[in-house]
């Protein structure tokens, strides 16, 4: 049975075939916010804070930080952005750059065992963050594409899912410690997309007994009602046996989605996340849920 | 390449691996409709009428048709009600009942090809509905329980559907006109309910090579936010293989996800049908697709 397994200083999380998805909130992250990129690079972490909390609330199981602001000094703000989000919260965190420097002072401030988001398999990567993760004995997350670029064939993009998974191991990683992001593309502009994806996984899954993560929204874009294709997305793709995604879990339609997989996979358990987050509160302003935690 | 053909006078609806999810609209239905079976026993039908073009508008690929009403005339009832439903749109219908007079009763009147719902695999069931589909060469919905009741294995229910498919054929009726119901139990009483029903509907995808439907709102008894649980359900029994299911297209929720399903399946060509629906409209009041329409 894989599982990966990430955690801060005090709680932690598997990520894994038998386990509820695991949700990677994705809002710490500057790419495309211009007024958060410039708090950032100033200084201003309270933005940062405000989504740390919203997504704890939002009931994220992890966190994504990236602190990719063009012309800063990216390791330096990374390693306090870190810093500031572990006082906050004690959900693991995935260590977001493609600065291999970013990471290494995310690494060396982080609290835990975090996962690396990201390495793929592009030799100088391969080489730069495997010893990394080695180093630090963490958790790293496989992008499947290499100098050729993306294929637009499944069986391509798992052949290189492969050679990283092999690659690790010859630098001592076991795979259990790789969570592979099969890179789902724009199914506005390739109509094949969903259905590329869902045989990834299923491949990663049964031959290659790994974890499994994406950019949900990213099979959505350009196309209306992005949420609610999201939402299908989410669902198809656990049901295939992708085990976590990075999402904003402030989405209600991405969360209901995600959580009713759970159900339906029979990974919540007397469908107790279901019920404490659904059912309707009593004549008496409580839910059941809260008199039993009460009575208990 | 299996599909089941159904018709109108003027309309065919294809159900199959390679076509759009196919919606059958639920709600001519007087089972748990007090008024609805007051108004039907009394011969008025303009709920019925109400219900048939809300469906319709919402999106509905076919209807079903039932007139269960308790001390009623159903032969005649059903009848009667298939005439006014054809009278109103062109989309096929299935003719649902329990009584085997009035599936004869709804055959003898409807024009076109039907789906017959339903027959079991109780031994006198068999006997008495597949000589009329075979009669009046149509399709119908097999449903996968027999005199020994509805088993929690889905390989139990998966060997008896495969001897209804068995049974059909000895009648001469090919399995591209059976369209099997693999009974989808609450999962809030069998936390095992969704796993086993995408197992069959694999198993009888893979190897019996059937089309498949089922009530798809019995999955949520019980629990709070259905519409929610309903729509995670019809994503992942669709990326199982699903092929249609029986439910309200006037809820939002459960029609997204089977539009989600079909674009991400790759069923929905371009997204004409995502984007039809969902594209906002342009300043004009108008959608770029209405443009179109006037262009062409």
């Amino acid at each position: 049975m894989t599982e990966t397994v990430v955690a801060s200083a005090t709680k932690t999380v598997r990520i894994g075939f038998e386990r509820p998805f695991c949700v990677i909130g994705e809002r710490i992250n500057p790419t495309g916010r211009r007024k958060l990129a410039a708090e950032m690079a100033a200084g201003d972490f309270s933005t940062v804070e405000a989504d740390t909390l919203a997504q704890v609330a939002a009931g994220a199981s992890m966190l994504d930080v990236n602190a990719g602001i063009p012309l800063a000094d990216e390791p330096a703000i990374l390693a306090r952005t870190i810093e500031l989000v572990q006082s906050l919260t004690d959900l693991p965190l995935s260590i977001d750059s493609s600065i291999v420097a970013a990471l290494e002072a995310g690494l060396a401030v982080y609290k835990g065992r975090p996962l690396v988001n990201s390495v793929t398999g592009e030799e100088e990567r391969l080489e730069a963050v495997l010893p990394l993760i080695r180093k630090y004995d963490c958790a790293v997350v496989a992008i499947s594409n290499d100098e050729t670029g993306i294929s637009e064939d499944p069986d391509v993009r798992f052949a290189v899912a492969k050679r990283i998974v092999e690659r690790a191991q010859d630098h001592g990683i076991e795979p259990c410690d790789i969570v592979v992001d099969p890179l789902v593309m724009p199914i506005g502009a390739l109509g094949q997309a969903g259905n590329s994806a869902f045989r990834l996984i299923r491949r990663l899954r049964e031959e290659l007994h790994v974890n499994t993560t994406c950019g949900a929204s990213n099979v959505s874009f350009g196309l209306p009602n992005r949420h609610g294709l999201n939402a299908a997305f989410l669902c198809m793709a656990a049901g295939a046996g992708m085990t976590s995604a990075i999402l904003n879990p402030l989405h209600a339609e991405e969360m209901t989605a995600v959580m009713g997989a759970d159900v339906l996979l029979g990974k919540d358990r007397d469908c107790r996340s279901w019920l404490t987050r659904f059912r309707e509160p009593t004549a008496e302003g409580t839910s059941r849920n809260d008199r039993r935690r009460r009575r208990a």
